[in-house]
């Protein structure tokens, strides 16, 4: 899984970046990859990948965040892609517990104190899964009635740094992960 | 997925639960199955699942654990495996946060202050997916060289009320997982 | 798979419903389902999926007709979905000759005295089986030249009843089908 | 899908033609196939492929049965096998009816006037789908308690002409089926 | 896989029959299919499936070409359909090498003399493996800064001819790849 | 692609490398890798994986050769087997070619001058495609009946170069093959 940190500049997330080869249509990123990024969110309804949300009418905004964009092309199943979506949910818990913050991941979500930090979705396209993950950098823009938290509210202020170490992070899981995966015989 | 934590008795792990069907041969459970029980480890050669473990003539074994027999009929993959592995192990590191112990994860093997407290493999058959996990009763009867703990070390004497408590929180981590891939539309 | 039958207000299909997620979009059914509803057929050119049909410019159309919309996550598929498809036809059939009426089924096509009784299609979207059924309440509206009955003709004048006996019948065949599917073991 | 009806000779079966491939190592087909055989049915322990059976430590066998052993390629799946197979016991019933007789699927099993005229399994080698399924030719070597019937007691005694005419009306409704599966396009 | 040879009458390549069901539609070939034919070339922006070409905003065209258009239902997957593409590109150069022609093969590119003689692009859709060989019949309205040579300049003047031999051999080396896959044993 | 030329010994060959992770238990090779070796042919019947040669009771046997062990992890398919051993088969060919001889490929048999120089075998296991591909060193130790030509006789009698060079050129194929499959938007 190749890592970019996009760290030069803002890009801002209106939901097309879940669609197949958006890191190398992009980035030239060929294969697996996880590309972080900082901007806005607002995710337009024709993008709204989460039918339950377009049922409700849910609006997917704030107006600063750090996203995560990961596409794996091993496997094509929603059924797996929501199985990583939770690892990596899991494994920016720990992270975050490195930072001394304690959290509480209900399935796709962080919660800090019962305040809402992220969102996320995934889905397959016809040839990938595709995640998406959104950090809130600070909670602002965000749709009413939500009661959430961003990285700032916690003292994390050097999010570069952030975006760096969590990307580090899950890119890693993704290899151990792969790896392991290779090791074993299969069974009777 | 349906769970079943045994508590009548003891059930020793020699390798042989990794095949398929394991659980509805033994306790007629059909279709995605948790069974949960307790018992010695002692995973024969002919059992081993890990080549990393063959090639390097490792031993498996403990006095007591807690052992996790996960088995998943949707998709047979091992990287899909190796993710719900993940993922569950860090599901159980959640619960024991939740029991105040801090807990380090390295991929699929969990650490208390540098102390290992258990093993885990995943891997299919061919018509499944299947994942062992043993946690430490006690730290008796481990490998030579290994340094090891066990939940009584770590203060959780009521060893049949956590079977109970981890294997409700890995059955609904399961039902989230899969819940989740089916209400979200596929993207371009 | 759940079952609903649609008994309270008529839905007239026009082939959007072929589109996946239709049962979780409309009626907030998430995963295997079976719908059951009454209306009007008339299928739009761009909702066709038979190509031997938009071939032949054919028409799709009928006044009054039952309606099986079927989605089936587990496996994505077009030889399943054709397989299932004529598995569920034939059940119609059995399901018929217990009304006393006694039907020739050539692959998913229903004829009673040669006459055509309903009309089918089933293919894949990306992450789903998806089959259509529907089967005349009265031979009016269809297209010139196909010699057609309803079940008004046959008899069958309770069409909620049977809506409801044959939408069970199909979900317990799947039912049927799931469970043998997961009790054997893998041959050699 | 190639046909061939074993005319010629007796052909036993214990449960080993259940296993990949053996239409071609028997017979030199190559591919999907059906092969329909005449003679006695004894199936060993460690041939079974229904865990139910095994765990209740059932019987299968009888004196004279004729038998069909399928194998498909394109697509390894127990769940489509059970749908393959359920719909071939409803192509035999219909044929069935087409002598004048009367029966009750019930999933993969015939009755008529409640008693059992059939046996079938089906499940995946590692490479293809393989179905066996078995019709009484005479109600003998039944095991204990179970109520069966036999062709010859339905008045069917040409049995070569019913081994041919039913496995005609399978191998037709397989191409069918496959054939409906590469008309269609993908829906969205 | 059938073969079909267009003799009578020319068709442009316009990136579009790279869409599934494209012979069936056009043609009414059923399944499996090779369609050979002759044309100009010049595909669409909207229609180019390379991404590397889009980034780099290559023009895709040449005045004469002879087109081979693939279908293959059996497998769905992108490494297939590169797999299978190459295997093809190698076929048509040991055709062309019975000319008493030399070529080198880069991937999916032939050379002769330093010169571009074809263009390809293999994918899938959702329900099947697409690839297209275009083959320089004279190196004429060539993207600028190509080099690129055509069958007349090599000799090849019997055009049709050429179409019926490369067509018979691409379906023959098909045919021999399906039939090995199904001749042998899984491996443990 | 793990390349991995083993210079330093012998290795003969008789049919269990065929067998899944035989790398990564023998050498370490984790993943998808090709093995160069030299050493006998012997193929125990139990090991042989061609049922038409178990057919024909054939030996398949060779005093000298370089042997190809090939296992893809990506896509578990005897078709994919197939293709990809037919473009290994066509590379060395090439690669032949370049030594200035000049070669018949009949699928997967290397022929010059009407002797045969190759044996080669595609297959899967549950977890992967296996291949195995042997060139004669010198034509010794072929079974009766088999005109054979090895390498010796065509003057390539630095085997060791050989081995290297056409290694490094199937696992270039194999890298440009799925470089190739990462990089196209997929098809409606």
């Amino acid at each position: 899984m190749e890592l970019l940190v996009v760290k030069d500049r803002r890009v801002d997330y209106d939901g097309s970046a879940i669609g197949s080869h958006w890191a190398y249509r992009n980035f030239g990123i060929l294969g697996n990859s996880l590309v972080v990024f900082r901007g806005k969110c607002n995710v337009k309804v024709g993008e709204m990948i989460d039918i339950e949300d377009l049922r409700q009418s849910k609006e997917i905004k704030s107006d600063d965040m750090v996203h995560y964009i990961v596409e794996v092309f091993d496997l094509v199943s929603t059924l797996f892609a929501s199985t990583l979506q939770k690892l990596f949910i899991a494994k920016l818990c720990e992270v975050l517990g490195e930072y001394g913050i304690e959290t509480v991941r209900k399935g796709d979500d962080i919660y800090v104190d019962g305040k809402k930090l992220s969102i996320s979705i995934a889905t397959v396209s016809p040839v990938s899964v595709k995640i998406h993950i959104g950090i809130n950098v600070e909670a602002k823009g965000i749709p009413e009635g939500v009661e959430a938290v961003g990285l700032k509210e916690l003292d994390i202020t050097d999010v570069e740094d952030f975006m760096e170490k969590t990307g580090k992070a899950l890119a890693a899981e993704f290899e151990k992960v792969k790896k392991d995966s290779l090791k074993v015989r299969w069974a009777q």
